[in-house]
């Protein structure tokens, strides 16, 4: 249903406790806040309920993403922030059960290293990124398999090239117990002006290569799901998703028995809401007309 | 049935009069010429056979072929040569029927650009090799878009980075009319002492985000075989494809109706021959054991 009134505006805050926010076309676009997101999140928590952004850009960390929020205003803890370089780390430590000093070879950004690191685990692949001189020898790469790596990770990587590519796929490919994990699989991501290729893309290359499946940590994966649940101590029915994608946001509240509302601030349109056969318990142009309309 | 005789060779060799090799793991493995393959291919040119080299190695041009042929001691011409780079321009000139001066843009490396220039088309991207600096404004990216790119080919491609790819694919996303061209999709390729990803890891990257499916003009596609056919003149019944792996070579031998010999140098195995339902018309340990048995 669409929220139209600030009586339907109240419904839908009372009927829950937790309100999962992802992030860029929600609360923010790029580096442009929405208007009333910081005021949302703070009047729901004056409510006393729970608020947590859950967002599939694997680039930052908590850390990082708690200063993007300050600088944007948001009066926000670093617990109340569970992005996908979190939730990789996350699975690998808590339901993986990794040791700590295990590596870790990273197809990512910092923000993956990070909280790898945080998690006690070695991290390799970073220092790939330099490619101005690719290997002369294809045996080079051989020779840097190391048996201690016990997962792949790939999250967003703007640095990817054919070494990273290699060095993940080998040790996938020579050690059957090496995890192969997705921070998402998002095919695209929009900025201003268009589209580019997202996380999935990567994801798919090494698919092909290494003909393995990850787990994928991010929306609408039901490892993330669990992480959070276990996390958090979700109360599943009375939980709501807030996103701007039907295919990761909504999918994701929907697949786990937890409410979901719809803004139309990001990728998804009016028309693709009515076309889609995965329908949102609610919907509404924006978090902003959501704060006007309880606020009037 | 596997070759064991003079006379099985010899039966063999009458039966057909043109073919098809394909390179590596067949007549050479990496810089390491495989014994009497040169022998081999001079003697059937002696019995007015023809002989094709056909490689879904998309890295050389003809000329690049012919310049290693050469220097290996083979006596071949450029019309010998058939590789999937020269395959992909074919394609675009002859089926595609771009103009000449239409624009292409290239995932892939010099050979596929040579070819595609001797075929009158102007290439972009190979330029977008240097990362050592990364975009720092994904908009950038989007202000690079040419409509006169009328295809992008993608092969293998040591120098693949986000923009590349973020680029091959906005040529796609924003031109419904752009052909997606793939030299091959070989999801991995042998190296002494291991395996690395190959074209179909990159490929599948572009996939993935374009949610394209490319034209493949390498083994084992049929628009491989249309050109060699108009090319050559090929009599299908009196052709064989001589190579390594089963599911490019033999596959490409046994879709399009020609003869099919499988050799034991390169991928595929006895035992890979063994449990594949794809059977080969013949098998013989190597070129080598072929030539000794016609010579004795």
């Amino acid at each position: 249903m669409e929220i139209k009134t600030t009586q339907d505006a109240l419904n839908f805050i009372n009927s829950c406790d937790t309100f999962l926010f992802d992030c860029d076309g929600v609360l923010w676009n790029g580096s442009h806040v929405i208007p009333k997101s910081v005021e949302l999140l703070s009047y729901l928590k004056s409510k006393g309920k729970r608020t947590v952004l859950v967002s599939n850009n694997s680039t930052s960390s908590r850390k990082g993403y708690l200063k993007k929020l300050e600088a944007m205003k948001f009066s926000v803890n670093e617990d109340d922030i569970f992005p996908s370089s979190y939730a990789a780390a996350y699975y690998l430590k808590e339901i993986e059960k990794l040791k700590p000093n295990d590596k870790v070879y990273v197809v990512g950004m910092g923000g993956i290293v990070d909280e790898l690191e945080l998690a006690g685990f070695e991290t390799l692949g970073i220092t790939d990124n330099v490619t101005e001189h690719t290997f002369s020898a294809a045996n080079e790469l051989l020779n840097k398999f190391d048996p201690n790596v016990k997962a792949v990770v790939v999250g967003f990587d703007l640095h990817m090239n054919y070494a990273k590519l290699a060095r993940a796929f080998d040790q996938l490919n020579r050690n059957s117990d090496c995890k192969f994990i997705a921070t998402n699989d998002d095919s695209t991501f929009p900025i201003q002006g268009g589209v580019l290729p997202g996380t999935g893309a990567w994801v798919a290359a090494l698919k092909e290569c290494s003909q393995k499946e990850p787990v994928i940590t991010g929306k609408p994966s039901t490892h993330l799901f669990n992480a959070l649940k276990k996390f958090y101590g979700l109360e599943t029915d009375k939980t709501c998703m807030i996103g701007d994608r039907i295919d990761t946001d909504i999918a994701f509240g929907k697949n786990h028995g937890m409410k979901s509302l719809l803004v139309l601030t990001g990728i998804s349109s009016r028309s693709s809401l009515e076309n889609t056969p995965l329908k949102p318990d609610y919907h509404i142009e924006s978090v902003t007309k959501l704060f006007e309309l309880i606020n009037t």
